[in-house]
């Protein structure tokens, strides 16, 4: 799925910054970037992380060509000859961590860490960003559809109104690692084996003389995947006799339809009405599959109608996320070399929760042992002592002090995954169907009360006491500017 | 820009239909759709047609490659050998007509026409309307903000936010078609030779001990192309006075400081007062850029408060579309081969708004001659006589028969161009500054009542009397039941 280079897929911000710390000589010094978003999207108690696999093959294929080459000194800016020769010979050799694909996350907590030189971490936050971004939040709407859908079969069908083909891809792959069954797009299935799924168009009904003619052709081809789209015409009057007659047709060849689709009207209706007609014809092992702008919240009521639907094909309202199309993943610099020391850095803010956390952060998740489900996300330096059963840990909101909690008898899971050290790649990307069984997983350590699509529970990230003290500490010395002028 | 194979870029019914027919012998038969959509996004009162260049790329370059073929040999369905074969010679051998890209394009009439076998057609319905949709709904969200920024400079920067990379950058065309000026990804500079817009962000800042070392080192590096973002510590407290700073030792060296840029907090406040400063200081020609979360209705209302911005950065919003993140195209079937005739053929629908018209048809945009204004689009049938001047052509609304309206000087400007004709590719892809111009000649056309962004004028699309007759008299013929029953 990497093809091209997409190493001119950046903000034209970094390249320029690349290059001004190249004239500066400033350009090998280190730094490290979290990536983190700070709400979460539709609101949902969680969202689900997706886009590793993207940033993985982008990072390890990141050159930049000839081509790239040429057309940076063609800018305006005019690039120094020799800065072109330093992008020639470009590799990243960072080192990243990352969530895995699938995991729950959270507000304010590292997803993605970067470190490495000025140029190399800079170069890859605006690709990083998008893929993440996107991803993340596909994952995080199909997570709800499968949340309000339950064990009912769910299909992504979203190409055709997808913000171009990548997002169909990518947005198939995303709605599969978070319980999709599979996906319309064939060339998501091509790529990352996801299943298949599709039948026919209005438009094969209409090239026939009858319905009935149309129908019968499909079944007689592909006897073995029938399902007939029935509402071309009239989905009771017509679509569904004429199905019927198809699928007696089928039984006496011994074989079995497996659906009607219903595409337009009043689905409740139309399936409690259809599945009638179809168990009075002893059809009872017809599935009713429904589309027509379906998302989790139409879905939870037309169930809530008694709607007698066992797949639910969902297009738009997903794979566009449509009530909420972005999620605003940013990614800040934590650290950075002065003199050879790695300092923590701030970014202030008018508004409180923009104020980054300074510091290179890792992330675990407290999972009680007894209970086997988690508690609550702990951030700490990797210097500290690191979390461990038996040590009682302090999970306090700093803003709300009487918030506080132990907890002694807990399992403290690192969340954050080597993936490249020092530019070498360390992780072996998962197997598809891994990812969505650690998605499972990570679903099944949850309290239903932070999963439910409405109003849920807000899942505690808490930061170490030393984390909030050094945070705290940042925002003191840039309240006296005079510290910052002293030149 | 077309680098993989996008042939499985598609739904799987598209293939499931192709075998089929193919199966079923009736692969070969002609069949004519059209590409249009029903409603206008975001309330506006016309659309601006993009995807163009991205479906003729695919088009031409239509195969199925050989992992392509041993991937669907592989599927449940279990094709036929001898399909596979005919996937491995396929090529795209039809005729296509397109509205070209720029044009301001309005509901119900068809935007591109695709003619030939019922396998070529229907296979390419899916990734057609991927392009057309995304980029059209684009390209009419950057128009809708060029109206209301008028002259000012724009900007796009919502890569980190785009739904994936193909977005970012087809996203970015799009913008730069319906009127903005540059874009920050470099990625859509080097591909579509976009100009390319960015300085630093909060990160370079960060890097340096003060933000004055920060802005001092950018300048003496990038001295032609200074743009200092001034909102990492305190924008009017610390930014702004050192950004003067940098200005002032710009000017020592005979140069000229480009701009600040406003990223957070109440952009018309602190543009009103920045501008002060700079001013006070003789910095006049200080540029102010702003971003933010800025759409139309923000910029409207900054505009309205005073605020004193030269340059717009518009991201998500623009990006994302993100108040109405599809557009509902669709592709439907509207003539079919039986027995060796092309047969109209219509869609009915619960919706009648969703009921399609029947038959292959051209749109014609007719332009008072007087005024130089377009008056309505026009549909009609190839084999009616074209409307052409001093024929006096009869405007009507079939649902309100008192709106009717006769015109005599017009000019009939035909909107459909000839892109494939058999296959062959007939369309010279116009540079993106041409198309550009075009869209501007277009807005020309149209009277401001029709272009404003809120409750616009409603822009008539007319259908010819037989395009009316017939769609009422396949409507009624489907109103009777045993017409369809005859078998």
């Amino acid at each position: 799925m990497q093809s091209t280079s997409l190493a001119l897929h950046t903000d034209k911000y970094q390249i320029n910054m690349m290059y001004a710390h190249w004239v500066n000589g400033s350009h090998q010094r280190k730094a490290v970037f979290e990536a983190y978003f700070r709400k979460l999207p539709f609101g949902n108690g969680y969202a689900v992380f997706a886009g590793l696999e993207r940033i993985v093959n982008y990072i390890a294929n990141l050159r930049f060509t000839e081509e790239d080459i040429r057309y940076l000194s063609e800018q305006e800016e005019k690039y120094d000859p020799m800065f072109m020769e330093a992008l020639r010979q470009f590799k990243f050799g960072g080192t990243v961590h990352s969530m895995k694909e699938g995991a729950l996350v959270f507000p304010n907590e590292p997803l993605v860490r970067v470190e490495g030189t000025i140029m190399e971490t800079q170069l890859v936050e605006t690709a990083l960003l998008n893929f993440m971004n996107y991803q993340t939040l596909i994952a995080t709407k199909a997570s709800r559809i499968k949340q309000v859908a339950s064990d009912d079969t769910l299909l992504e069908f979203g190409t055709r109104r997808a913000q171009e083909a990548d997002a169909a891809i990518w947005g198939a792959r995303a709605a599969y690692v978070a319980g999709f069954d599979a996906t319309s797009n064939m060339l998501a299935g091509e790529h990352f084996g996801i299943p298949t799924k599709g039948t026919h168009a209005h438009s094969w009904v209409q090239t026939f003389m009858t319905e009935q003619e149309a129908f019968d052709v499909y079944a007689k081809v592909l006897p073995d995947q029938v399902t007939l789209l029935v509402d071309t015409f009239d989905t009771l009057e017509s679509g569904v006799p004429h199905a019927i007659r198809t699928a007696k047709m089928l039984e006496s060849q011994g074989k079995r339809m497996n659906a009607i689709r219903l595409d337009s009207g009043d689905l409740a209706y139309l399936s409690i009405q259809a599945r009638e007609m179809l168990d009075a014809e002893g059809l009872d092992y017809v599935q009713i599959v429904a589309s027509n702008d379906l998302d989790e919240n139409t879905i939870f009521n037309l169930k809530a109608q008694g709607a007698r639907i066992d797949v639910w094909g969902v297009g738009t309202q997903l794979i566009t996320a449509s009530d909420q199309p972005s999620l605003g993943g940013v990614y800040k610099l934590v650290e950075r070399e002065v003199d050879g020391e790695m300092l923590p850095t701030i970014k202030i803010s008018g508004n409180p929760e923009k104020v980054s956390t300074p510091g290179k952060k890792d992330v675990y998740r407290i999972v009680d042992k007894k209970k086997g489900r988690a508690v609550a996300d702990y951030i700490s330096f990797p210097d500290e002592e690191r979390p461990r059963n038996g040590k009682r840990l302090k999970l306090f909101n700093p803003l709300h002090p009487y918030m506080k909690k132990y907890v002694e008898n807990y399992e403290a899971v690192p969340m954050l995954e080597p993936i490249f050290i020092n530019g070498q790649k360390v992780y072996e990307l998962p197997e598809l169907d891994e990812i969505r069984a650690y998605h499972t997983s990570q679903l099944k350590l949850f309290w239903p009360e932070y999963l439910r699509k409405l109003n849920p529970e807000i899942y505690r990230v808490n930061l170490s006491e030393k984390v909030w003290e050094l945070k705290q500490k940042l925002i003191d010395s840039y309240m006296q500017p005079e510290v910052e002028e002293k030149e």
